[in-house]
């Protein structure tokens, strides 16, 4: 965590890194990632991760991502990524304090929505990825927005996502 | 909750009776059925349901279902359901204290796997649907196990899945 | 859950039966409760309750306790409690699917602050037992407010609290 | 995250940095901390962070405190801290993606309990503190275990706690 105002770091805190490629045997396509252990508070009673934990690690990567693209906030003014619709595959489990690497990245843009892809890798490799359709909301109205260009330009600059 | 020694009482408490049926819009292939309230821990801080409490929920419907149904409560050496593959659509956002009827079924099952859909409805209809893939796996060995003949036809007689 | 408006019921909802009573093991003083199930989801990693799910359930009684007793829904400009000191006693564990009943009372009440006490129990008596100390607050301005009379009014009528 | 084989890193990972001390308003009786922001699956409804979320923190610094010292990872045959009792004091509330530290330590050991303390940090100083009671049990067969010595002795070099 570095000692800018918003306490997220900027995106070179958030790069792969050849080590963590190597380790986590992450592809090229990712540039956004977050190494982290697996905590107690994610697991359930068989001490695996719990199905829903994956989903909110992919939740902190997202917003950690967004600010750190430069968008603002979570605010009730602020456009945000409202969830439409996600797909999550469960390839293999993890336990409890296994040291993992959370990725994310933009694969597709529209004018008001967009599709992240986000996986999880141990030493192993790719434990679980997650595929998910977001529309920009603007919480106090409820309407659609568009991406705002400078979004837009960095997540093209980061990611080379399709646009349509 | 009925006095039974489990607690979860029997399948007749979960049934989704006309009363449910007719205020939350459940269409007649849905049986089984746990009314409540969203509660303030689903909530995230635009006070609306965080996309993860509706498979929290899903979760918590289906381990009742499956003891309802007859089968044994989780534990090591029981076949559990484990989750492979889910698809969520999220169809209509929903705030604290609303009332909500949760649903869910069985529409195929294969020898060691099966498919689950659950569905969340508000007076309005539906707000959130799901679809899940779960393969039984003996937790202690890790090895698959096929569904017992006893579930199989307690799902049978319930839903009237799919089966291949 | 009732058919009223609101959902959450009526206040003879959530009383202490008979029933309750005698099962649970609950003392006289206690009067608003909630039975349920032990879920999947308040496990650890051991199959027990995690010590955070108790004050989760508190917190969930408790909404439900000042809407029933007629205070308006959590919103910006409604005076809401927020917590400022919590002390609970872990008494013994609890498994997975354990029937379980939650209770919550007002101990004491001051001009803008109050005192409520929580319980868990199962089949053998208390689980957990916890004290919180509230105090009234206008989410929007941060500003203590004083308990509404209306309030005040209906929480007497159910806890005999202490006044000062 | 160091490249240890635990994932956990080595206690000097965990220290409290001059930086940190000063950022945080961090006193000297503290030695062990981990920065953080506030996540989004730490905030309720009004994007604060809800009470039970401190004590998941603490509950995450704890484990790794724990297995730095030396002790083994949580399992049903190794003797592991249960939650006795635990107070918390909320000083003042924090809202989301706030940079955050969080500290732990040990203030009194006596053959098989000890009691530790707790506390979050924003850059105006301490919003949250917890004192927390654990008895250490061996989960397979519910036993009071005394704390081992090399524990005992890495805890005293790290916190100079009470004995009695």
């Amino acid at each position: 965590m570095s000692d800018t105002l918003g306490g997220h770091g900027s995106l070179s805190d958030y790069a792969v890194t050849d080590g963590l490629r190597t380790r986590f045997h992450i592809p090229e396509e990712w540039s956004f990632a977050i190494p982290k252990l697996v905590e107690w508070r994610d697991c359930d009673g068989f001490a695996h991760v719990n199905h829903t934990a994956y989903l909110s690690w992919y939740e902190s990567l997202r917003n950690i991502y967004f600010e750190v693209l430069g968008h603002p906030r979570h605010a009730m003014n602020v456009p945000g990524p409202v969830m439409k619709h996600l797909e999550t595959e469960y390839i293999r489990g993890l336990s409890y304090h296994t040291p993992i690497c959370i990725t994310g990245r933009t694969v597709s843009m529209r004018n008001t929505s967009m599709v992240m892809e986000y996986a999880t890798w141990d030493e192993q490799g790719c434990c679980n990825w997650s595929t998910q359709l977001f529309v920009l909301i603007v919480n106090a109205t409820g309407k659609k927005a568009p991406i705002p260009p400078e979004l837009r330009a960095a997540i093209i600059a980061l990611d080379h996502p399709e646009q349509s």
